[in-house]
């Protein structure tokens, strides 16, 4: 494959399905941003384990510039780091291997983007990034809420108690970490009271739709300035009718364009690493999902680019 | 089965597919609400008859408490009615039918929640309702008048035709109803006003988008308060990027987020019934518009409860 | 539902969805038949679970009577016996139950259906139907041989190494059993070997297409006559054109009226219970595989309807 | 639109979407073929009505010359005479609409090939047709006979009747007729004996499967030579794999080369007319059922073409 | 097909699928508007040239009245003008082709409204109608510029470079045109600036979402008053949640209720012609983009013959 | 990713979609096979383009052992050579770089296997291949002959001439070559006469299914021994249940076990190269026609490591 300097040489769509058409390499020297998939789900939500190769397939439409910012990620060195080996129902192996090559990551100074998966992948993660950053927000677009106890008597590694157990095991700090997005129905009344005992900041979606997106980022910057923060992004916090691809659908959600908007207005959080997850292509529709996780994706790695052009250039200002 | 008390013991998807993994019976004894399917059609829009079934199947999705009101619905005493027996293109014996059950409902006292089918079995649905609460108002979710005199010559039964024969019948109050959410190509310059002549408030989609919740839910609220009003949601008020399942779709409609915004804040109307139209599983894409359905059928039972518990609780306040 | 004894009288996509219509009950006295969904998978195909639910949908398309051996199942006592409750990933508790709900159903003289759910689910059921028929033959219907040691080092309960653990915990005798319909690409040239070894006679689905229905049949009964049987159907025997469902497809397959010939001959065996698994709804295009398993259940039905004839009218012949 | 003459001049997907792009026409002057289509359906199979566009759709894709018989339809004149106009769950109304159609079309001497709709309109056209050809076999290929007497207590004009009311009204003479593919469960033991006691000789697919394609020929040959000959083509005749686009598949049914091969030997055959019916487009998956059903119709205009040529080259011989 | 004057009195899906059930002829005299298919693309999105034909499919569905307008168009004489014979790759030829076809009809005084077909096939047309109106406006709904200079070295008229041609060439005026909708990733930070520079006034998807649809509104028309116009209306300036059916999708786009609200606030200005681009069948799901096109292209039907009302009736005012 | 030795330590699906997890480079010492993507169409069968992409996405799938040679093709040296790089309808410039890249191929001693794209490709691999091999038999597996001089007045290089120019040029000698599966509806009468006056042997589908497997591979096997052979293979000689994904579908085709029955049996012949052609993803349906593919693909892999095999154990025999 001739694949020239110029994109526009090549179309984009041919050559090998990696991650924005980025190399796959796990030499990590120089690297700014590694992208790794983690094909895992514990099985109440299944077809999840599919979603990075989902991603991969659709990830050379996105180009190289951000419009709204008008930054050019060219400038980053961006790999696919591949998939870690995650082994289908057996979460106490492959949370092992996902924490042993997020440290990998994160040790070398390289941030991950981790592309699950189902939600419980996010424990595994930050405990690799706790080691490093041991003071850590978490932004969580979501659904719901993820803090609960356990499931079906014992499950306690599941999807939706994996922000229990990182504030148990202090992974991370909820008072100084938001929930946004937040709907659809619950088990009990006191769902949402648990996350706000346990710490975190909630933002319901239909709060969102009320105050607007400027007040959010207010809130959310407000709380996070100065912090080092890890993103998490449950797709499930998009409406249904802009992201199909989910396994536990809840009417009422955000926009693509309400998300796009909070994400651009977050570029003076630092950030550790970010990670999406609960994209689940067997529900998929004509792939807008697997389109708008790229595009997400994409404002992550913009995000970075931007601290770290501001980093390198610190007269500039913004 | 094995199924526990705490539905979190059992993954919600284990089970016969009733209605919210609400038990299947017709004893109607200490219930609050029954919920009916009704598969029929009249033709034109073909599919419509497997809707039950399609929402049936998706409704363990839904949990138990709506996380607007903090409200738990285990307390009410819901069960799947069943199917009412409906004849292929036999709208007389169908007709008689439904009427027959749903005044079964009605007279034990109990809030019926019809899911059809197409819109022509409201008819059917508001001759039993009617009985029992002859001063009817209609709040109607809708696309479309569904006020049309009759199709093809001598069609007078038919989903587009519905709410002319009601108000002929005197079903419903027209002077006391009200339509939400019209829009797309007409017949004539005069389908509008055809509704407003037979004394319907009529409130469009783009009025909808321009005026606000608020101040839709102040009209609704303002016209209905003291009524008993019956609900008939047609699916196609919503635009087809979130309930693509239906065989007449118009596009520029509602948001879900604005649907349930409308719905949640109608707790102090007095609700004699409901149904769903217009569900058309043929067209669905990756079973959002039927996930989307059972959240709004959720919103009802919702409302129900809320009226009961503050009947129950006088003092409380809401 | 006034659901008439003449099922012409209603139309059959009326009412709840269970298995063939069939009452959905735990009362076992007097059953003949009793279908039980098993919504479990181990994890790498994705799934599964939801296969009970999407063969009760579509199995009110199968009528009481089989066309071939002009039989009419009416007459058995056939019921819903509802979902085992299963964990996700959870294979201890989730087989602890299988065998409990299958070894009540079997103690009760009644012929179990487990409508599956992944291939490693048999495990479960074939230690329950052990205990009272000790000494049992397996017919296993698949692409796969399912007799490996383990995958991913250590998963030993897969559903690709049920047959092995059958056999080693002695709940089949491998010597009278058979695999029919093997094929696709191997992990080894000793996989067929393996199988051999252990015991099993293997007929390859080159083998079917060249040697012909009727010999297929000849081996089968010559091999499984006067045994106690079990059979085994994983939907990937047939080929992908005629059962896209399932999540490890081989191309080259049976086709639905070669498998139809062969079972719909083996009215001679003596079957002590039935199961199907692999069948996958997320990979199913058009309901087409979900209606194949539900009219393959059928001919089971039929299987065991006719054995009981010939029990009770033993002077009839054939 | 520049439509050349000769058709490689003209990629074929450019232009109205007519029958085999023929011109739209009502005028039958000097026209050997017409194709009607007929979107009507009773109710219990919804989708069928779309089916004349789906074909429309999709026919381009079908070329002039027949690769068995080398024979090219070009010199023949054929139209796409339209729609009849068909009402919603009307059958009255429809099935005189139909009736003066097609027997505008047969008593002005050109063949009519109608393009349902569901099974139900062959009723109306064997009445147009039996007015200039009163001594009328059937050539019926169908999974099911088609022959009961009611459904729903007195619906007696459905789908699943209509040859029973043919006979009953000497429409058709069983005893020189044919039903072909047969297969399915049943309504009771007695649905074949039915057809057989009218006088239908009976051919079941796994008759077919069993006695292969010559001797299949042959007896349909048989038994029709000589007569004037009406071929009814039930889409359901064929496995669900090949056409999936019905909505009461039937598994085990014949593949599409088996079809193609059977009609291309009946070329001995007078026919009077035909039909295809329960084509669902709702139901079809990636248009493979419409595509079939292009190719088939295409087969019948073959086989009017032949017959003319031999007529209008009598010394020629086949 | 016995076609009622009075659309209610014949199911609208009845008959050949052409444009809004207008008649197929290529007659001009009296006509007020043609809309013609052009089934042609460069390459890079494949399956754009089944787009008229997918249109032509669900326009049925249409009605004859503008909702927002009370304007009904049956008094327009509205013709299907077929499809401009198009050859895959060969843009030459299908240019000139184009070119001709849109000439004729424009210089018959009549709108065109071409249906694409890749965004390349504007350049033709503006050729055609340039000839007429020397000096045109451009109205370009689109996500992307379409101002590049070439792709892959030396492809120049392609769909992302039909405006820069057409600026060079001198067939629009950029200083009195506008792009509206403009977002998702770019090739360099320049892309934006490129348009500005050639003259084109720019408004971003982001902008609309934030300024609000009167501000939008005001914008255009302050420009484009008084102008003669040519409206392109890119289907992927919509986000995919509403319109799937595009090869080149970009999250965050425009609802389809804002595209409503924008069109149907232009009636004071003076088109000479619109086309439609990039809706590629392929992609689509459920129809949703067929029917969205449909309806966006019954909106430019209103405001020509809003504009022919005026020019009728000068007295009346708006 | 810690990929070990053993695949069965890591699930197939993790990892970066190369074929069959191959190992992405373009170095070829020592390379037994190289795998190659060619990403291009003409335009006339739109989608053809993502064909390399898509198999690569479902070739984890396949393992490493034929089941039928029982032969493991582990020890042979595969790689993902990429894709050559395709302009959108620019044939030339596309010709010139296949040629090229397969020509390095075929120079280094390497078979190589090119998955497209439309038929048109094959001419220009043909052009690399005839340099090495000037003495090149053709065995094209098809439904269509693909040698018509040209289309739409002057295209000459398109899927359906390349064989005609193939022999023109002399990259193929027609008297040394099969062409097998021939159907469906053609131009002329004399498309099949054609092929054979420039000397090939043509097989149709329907002498296939009379004749039987063993007389269509002796008749292969007759005609090729000895030659070197280039194997096209042209999905849509398939039927249309097995391989839907494909823009010129022809009913009545081959099963896929019949096509693996006959691939299976040329063990004995020497090949040049292989491709496969006309896979459109846009028209798949649950992905069956990839998976397919992905599993002839490993077909051509066995033939030549079974031939490899013999080569070097010259003494063994078959």
């Amino acid at each position: 494959m001739r694949q020239s300097k110029n994109l526009k040489d090549t179309p984009r769509y041919c050559g090998i399905p990696t991650f924005f058409n980025k190399p796959h390499t796990r030499e990590l020297a120089g690297v700014d941003i590694a992208i790794l998939g983690i094909p895992f789900e514990m099985g109440s939500a299944p077809g999840n384990i599919h979603a990075p190769r989902a991603v991969r397939n659709v990830s050379w439409l996105v180009r190289s510039t951000n419009s709204y910012h008008l930054y050019d990620t060219s400038a980053l060195k961006i790999v696919d780091y591949g998939d870690v080996t995650a082994y289908p129902s057996q979460y106490e192996k492959t949370f092992a291997n996902i924490e042993e090559e997020v440290t990998e990551v994160v040790e070398a100074g390289v941030v991950p983007i981790c592309v699950g998966g189902d939600h419980s992948i996010t424990y595994a993660e930050l405990k690799a990034i706790n080691k490093v950053y041991p003071e850590l927000a978490l932004l969580q677009f979501d659904a719901h809420t993820d803090t609960h106890d356990s499931y079906f008597g014992d499950q306690r590694f599941t999807s939706g108690s994996v922000f229990r157990r990182a504030v148990e095991e202090k992974l991370i700090e909820p008072g100084i970490s938001v929930q946004v997005g937040l709907r659809g129905t619950l088990y009990s009344e006191n769902d949402y009271k648990v996350s706000e005992e346990l710490g975190f900041q909630v933002i319901t979606a239909e709060e969102v739709q009320e105050v607007g997106i400027e007040e959010v980022v207010s809130r959310i910057t407000d709380r996070l300035e100065g912090k080092k923060v890890f993103l998490s992004f449950d797709i499930d916090v998009l409406d249904p009718a802009f992201a199909p691809g989910t396994a536990r659908p809840e009417p009422g959600g955000l926009m693509s364009s309400e998300v796009f908007r909070i994400l651009r207005r977050l570029e003076g959080i630092d950030f550790a690493g970010f990670d999406t997850a609960e994209f689940n292509p067997s529900h998929d529709v004509g792939n807008i999902t697997a389109v708008l996780v790229a595009n997400i994706i994409f404002e992550f790695i913009s995000l970075i680019g931007l601290k770290k052009h501001r980093n390198d250039n610190p007269r500039e200002g913004v």
